[in-house]
C-alpha cells in the first residue's frame, strides 16, 4: 500500500473509531474539542518568559507558587537584560539545554542573591492538587498542581514539581543556595527525576522546546559546548509583560483541575485510537501533556 | 528542625555515608571502573546495524532473540540496500526519528513480507532477566534481559522489550501484520511505553543515538517533513559483517546480568556524588543507564 493511501485509511478508520466511541471513552482531540473556555487559562504575562532564540520563541511559564525566591531572582535578570546576548552553553543529550554566563560577561544586578533552595515546600490544602492514581517510581504521590506535574509525600507534608520533559530548573554548584536563577535548563530527554527534590523548579515550557531540544550537542563533558563548537546565541529574555501586547504569544493552558483534564488523562492511559492493540492501562506522571493552544479571540479577555 | 539546618544535616551525613561507603557504594564511573572484561561484551556483527548519516554513524544492536522474524527481514532489506540514499522522514519532538521509503522509490526484496506481530514473546527460563525491585507503572516486572530494558508479567507467562529511549521499533499500519521492518523509528523522547506490547521492538542504538535526536524538527503532523522541508538522507545501512573489520565500530556492552551492573543501578539509585542532598531510592527502568565502551585492544578477541 503507498504511502498517500496508507494515511487515508489511517484517518479514515481514525475518524470512523472515534465517531464510535465518542460518548463513553474520547480520543485526546475528542476530549479537546469537548472543552469548554473554562478548561482554559491563559498565561498570566507577570510570570511568562520569552525566550527569543535564532529559531523562534520559546514560551516558559513561570511557578511562583513552587519557587517564590527564585522566579524574583529571574524576573530581576531578566528585567536587567542580563541574559541578552548570551548563549545556550550546554546541550546534553536525553537530558538537558542550559545557559548562563560562565564568563562572567554580565554583572549580576542588586538584589539577585543567594536564596533559601525551594527545592520542595509545604502542601498547601488551597493549592489544588490532581492526583494521578497510576503511581510513581520516585514518589508516594504524583499529580498536576498549578498546572505542572508534580509529587508530594503526605508524611513529610511536602509537594514538589517533578522533573518531566520542558522543564525548566536552576542550575548549581555543590551548595544548595548557589542556584540564584542566573544559570536555568530545560529537560530535553526521558525525565531525569533524580533531580527531583535537589533542584529548584521554576516552571515548564509551554510552547517551542522544540527550539532548545534539536539543538546540536555539545561534545565536551556532560554536553557543554568545546571552544571550537558554536553556541546558539540567546537574542533576549523578555517578561511578556514588557513586550508589547501585539507582540505577544497568546496561548491558554489546560486546567489541570478540570474535569476535561482528567478526561484527557484517561485517553492517554486507554487510548482509543484502533491502532493501540493493548491498552497501557497506565500512565507515567511525565506522559500526561498538559495541552496548550493558541488563545481563541472570544476568549481573550474571559480568563 | 529549620530547613537549613536539615539540609546541613542531610549534606553531612550524604558526606559522611559518602566517604564511608566509598568501597561498598560507589559512583558509576567507579562502578565502570572496577569491571572485569568478563563484565563486557562485544557486539555481535551479525547482529549489528551502520546508520551512515552525514553527521556520523548510529550503531544499533538488533535484538533478534525477541523478534527473530523481525529482524531476518531488516537484515535481508540491509543486504539488499533498500535503506541507502532514504532519508529520515519523520522527526516528532520528545517523541521518535523514523525512516522509510513512503513514496515507493525502492522494491521491497525477495522474502520480506508479513510475519507475526512479535510484540511480546513467551517468557523464557534460559534468558537471564535480571529484575529491576524498583517497580513500574506499566508493568508488572521489569529489568533487564539480553542487555535491552524489557518487562514480563508472570501471570501472562510473556515478556517484552520496553520502549526507553533510543529502543528501535518497527513501524507499521492499523493491521498488526504490516510492519515487516521496511520502516523502523528509534525513540528520542521520554519513554512512550504506551507503545509497549503494541509494535515490535527489534534493537537499541548503543552509538550515536545524538546524531537521530538532533535533527531538526518536521512541521507536518506527528513530526513528518513537510514538501520544503529538507530531510536527512541515509547514506548506507550496512549489517558490521559486511563492513570491513578495519571500519567497524568496536564496542563493548555492559552485560545485563553481571554483579557489575547491579552495581551500576545501585550507583544511579542512590547518587553517592555530593551534588546530590535528597537520594532519589529508587530508579525508573528508562532512567538505567546501558554502559557501552570503546572495545579495549586486549579485549578484541576476549569475547
Amino acid at each position: 500500500m503507498s504511502r498517500n493511501v496508507k494515511f487515508l485509511v489511517l484517518s479514515a478508520l481514525a475518524f470512523l473509531s472515534a465517531s464510535a466511541l465518542a460518548v463513553t471513552h474520547p480520543s485526546m482531540p475528542e476530549v479537546l474539542a469537548a472543552a469548554t473556555p473554562a478548561d482554559w487559562r491563559g498565561l498570566d504575562p507577570d510570570n511568562t518568559l520569552y525566550v527569543e532564540l535564532p529559531g523562534g520563541r520559546v514560551v516558559i511559564e513561570l511557578a511562583p507558587r513552587f519557587a517564590p525566591l527564585h522566579v524574583a531572582n529571574i524576573k530581576t535578570l531578566v528585567r536587567a537584560r542580563y541574559f541578552d546576548a548570551l548563549s545556550i552553553i550546554r546541550e546534553q543529550d536525553n537530558y538537558v539545554a542550559q545557559w548562563g554566563d560562565p564568563d562572567n560577561r554580565h554583572p549580576i544586578p542588586a538584589g539577585v542573591g543567594k536564596v533559601a533552595p525551594e527545592f520542595d515546600s509545604p502542601t498547601r490544602a488551597d493549592v489544588p492538587f490532581t492526583r494521578l492514581p497510576d503511581g510513581d517510581v520516585y514518589a508516594p504521590e504524583v499529580g498536576f498542581s498549578d498546572g505542572f506535574p508534580a509529587a508530594r509525600s503526605p508524611s513529610l507534608h511536602r509537594t514538589w514539581l517533578a522533573h518531566c520533559y520542558g522543564m525548566v530548573g536552576v542550575g548549581r554548584d555543590l551548595d544548595v543556595q548557589s542556584g540564584s536563577g542566573a544559570e536555568l535548563y530545560v529537560v530535553i530527554g526521558h525525565a531525569p527525576r533524580h533531580l527531583d527534590r535537589n533542584v529548584a523548579l521554576v516552571g515548564r515550557v509551554v510552547k517551542g522546546v522544540e527550539l532548545l531540544s534539536a539543538l546540536p550537542r555539545g561534545s565536551a563533558e556532560m554536553g557543554f559546548y568545546t571552544k571550537t563548537e558554536v553556541p546558539t546565541p540567546i537574542k533576549s529574555i523578555r517578561l511578556a509583560a514588557d513586550v508589547p501586547e501585539s507582540e505577544r504569544s497568546n496561548l491558554e493552558v489546560i486546567r489541570t483541575d478540570s474535569a476535561t483534564f482528567t478526561a484527557l488523562i484517561e485517553s492517554r492511559r486507554n487510548r482509543p485510537e484502533d491502532f493501540f492493540k493493548v491498552p497501557a492501562g497506565h500512565i507515567d506522571l511525565c506522559n500526561v501533556p498538559i495541552a496548550v493552544r493558541e488563545q481563541r479571540p472570544a476568549a481573550a479577555h474571559s480568563s
